[in-house]
């Protein structure tokens, strides 16, 4: 009986990894009836990480009602796997740009929702944390999330208060002494897939806010409002997020996750495969079929695909990759372990005319692989 | 030693299949240098395909000055294959669209040439004639050609004249009986890929003369001149061309090869498949590769992919298709034979975009097939 392991990441734009993995598995299931099929649609940290997770892994999805990006209070939702043993916790279900609509402005939108998300699952007994930075609405260094665990925020008067990002300038001091126990020494890992330091040209405001809804002005601001943040939690928690790689994801709260909950930033994908135990469910497999919208030279480091055929080519399975685009000069890919990359663009057609075929074509590109496959005796 | 065959088609609008054939060749190389590889580039009837029978089989290409669409003398050629046993004919080298320009009328061109090109090759003892329809300039119902080869036709008034599409009505008698005896019983294949009747609505004027620069006008006198001819064919000749499938393949010439010249009309990819000898060279073949520009439900009859794989199936050799464009609903296409098929568009891009990329893209995909090839142990 064959094993077939199906490791997709999202194709941005067009599908996510739980569909792409619920095309697949139809598909295979036509050509081999027995193969066992294993789904691990990978979570990139984003919206649908959770589910990714509990379809993977099986779990608990727990609701929770916390602060929404605007302070409002709104249903989010976190999941625990492992028994309970591990909390997942995406910050877009509480902190996302879709949930802050077209109005968000990110001198004004906060996580601290994030952090009562966190704080309940600690209550609730977790051992651990994984927490999933991406689409977020905010750029509050994750101040938010850090008021909501305790720590206390002061003004020059001595006035606590929750910065947001149009008024991180006014922290005088971050005093950490009366963060909640129960999240102390808590192992924290955080998903993050971006390298941008917390401010800066390459930072979280000059880059990441304008698509959250800041004008040139919210942007300069939020910039400077960092930066100074960087300075107290240097001067504060003793700490050097300036130059951390990462810092800058979420709007800032790669740095915040390090530095108020002591979190290590990792790449979403090697999270994923720790989580799922890869190296086990993959060491008998016969087959592992991963994807991604678009794999290109820039794209060869941290991502789905080379992350998963790295880990694969150990235990000397072979990869086939199925991408929306495949750019030049991606040759390298081969060495790292994938034995063959497949577009699904059957018709020579621009992008929007493209997507919205993608799920046929994705099921017609896996339909003539698992033909081809069988053909060559698979 | 692994032996590949190589027998793609053209890639319309992109490239040549001499040109896939050759990219074809140099990537294969790369990953398999021991390899036996065998080029087969198709001759689809047009343009080109006296080149492709050379580089397939060897032989000679005869140089002719013969008339051209207009009847001034030009350049043309044939070629001999086959230790000079068959004679493989284009029309396109001396009544090609291309020779006639922008300013073409195919109320005035001829195919006067053509019967030249024949007549010098029966001359030369060729004892067979491949008759490439394709890419003419013409709607002369093949009377040019017949004219060359001694086959008269006469005004009311009782004068010999050469009919063009714009005097195919003045035909008051066809005499047959002055036709060059070298030619008498000489088997001739024409390589038709069309089904389109002489004349009416799907017939060789409505559908195609326009593209040749006719007008409303010209299309409708040109439709009557060619069921004129028919009538006249079937009372002189005795043979019904009127519902013959193929027989408004090249404005008319699919006709004229019937009537005048007693030509047997095939599907171009069968006349190649049979001139160099398939069956032969595909027995101990390991694999096939053959590809078109796009392949749709529409082209699964009669088109080179199909008409390969057939072939191959009843040897038992796999068939790898590449293709441009893959349409819907082609799935019967695994039944005849095609083990799979790969689509070079390896970024969503409209075909404008997509053909400045197409022999770069082709080698990619090439690569990537060789290279998985290679790891599933081929």
């Amino acid at each position: 009986m064959k094993k077939i392991l199906l490791i997709p990441d999202s194709f941005k734009g067009t599908m996510t990894a739980l569909t792409v993995c619920g095309i697949m598995e139809e598909v295979i299931s036509r050509h081999y009836p027995d193969a066992q099929v294993v789904s691990l649609p990978i979570a990139d940290g984003g919206e649908g990480s959770v589910d990714s997770f509990l379809y993977a892994l099986g779990g608990q999805k727990i609701p929770l009602r916390v602060k929404g990006p605007d302070f409002d209070e709104l249903d989010a939702f976190y999941g625990l796997i492992d028994q309970g043993r591990t909390a997942v916790i995406e910050m877009a279900a509480c902190a996302g740009l879709p949930l802050a609509g077209d109005e968000n402005n990110p001198l004004f939108s906060t996580t601290y929702g994030v952090g009562q998300l966190m704080l309940d699952a600690a209550r609730r007994g977790a051992g651990r944390i994984i927490l999933g930075l991406g689409g977020s609405a905010t750029n509050d260094g994750g101040c938010g999330a850090a008021a909501a665990a305790g720590i206390r925020f002061l003004k020059k008067s001595g006035e606590a208060f929750i910065p947001v990002g149009d008024t991180l300038y006014l922290i005088d001091r971050i005093d950490s002494s009366g963060k909640n126990e129960k999240l102390d020494g808590l192992p924290i890992t955080a998903m993050c897939d971006v390298e941008n330091p917390l401010y800066g040209p390459q930072g979280a405001a000059v880059v990441f806010a304008p698509q959250k809804g800041a004008d040139e002005n919210a942007v300069k601001k939020l910039d400077a409002g960092l930066q100074h943040l960087a300075r107290l939690i240097l001067r504060d928690l003793g700490l050097d997020v300036a130059k951390l790689p990462g810092a800058g994801a979420a709007g800032g709260m790669g740095a915040g996750a390090r530095a108020f909950f002591s979190a290590s930033l990792m790449p979403g994908i090697e999270v994923v495969l720790d989580a799922v135990g890869f190296e086990k469910l993959a060491a008998d497999a016969d087959l592992i079929l991963t994807g991604e919208g678009r794999i290109d030279r820039q794209s060869l480091d941290g991502k789905a695909v080379v992350g998963v055929a790295r880990r694969a080519k150990e235990l000397g399975v072979p990869v086939v990759a199925v991408a929306g685009d495949i750019g030049d000069g991606i040759e390298a890919i081969y060495d790292e372990g994938v034995s063959g990359i497949f577009t699904t663009n059957r018709l020579a057609l621009d992008f929007k005319l493209a997507r919205e075929r993608s799920e046929r074509d994705l099921a017609l590109t896996l339909d003539n692989l698992m033909r081809f496959l069988k053909r060559l005796g698979f």
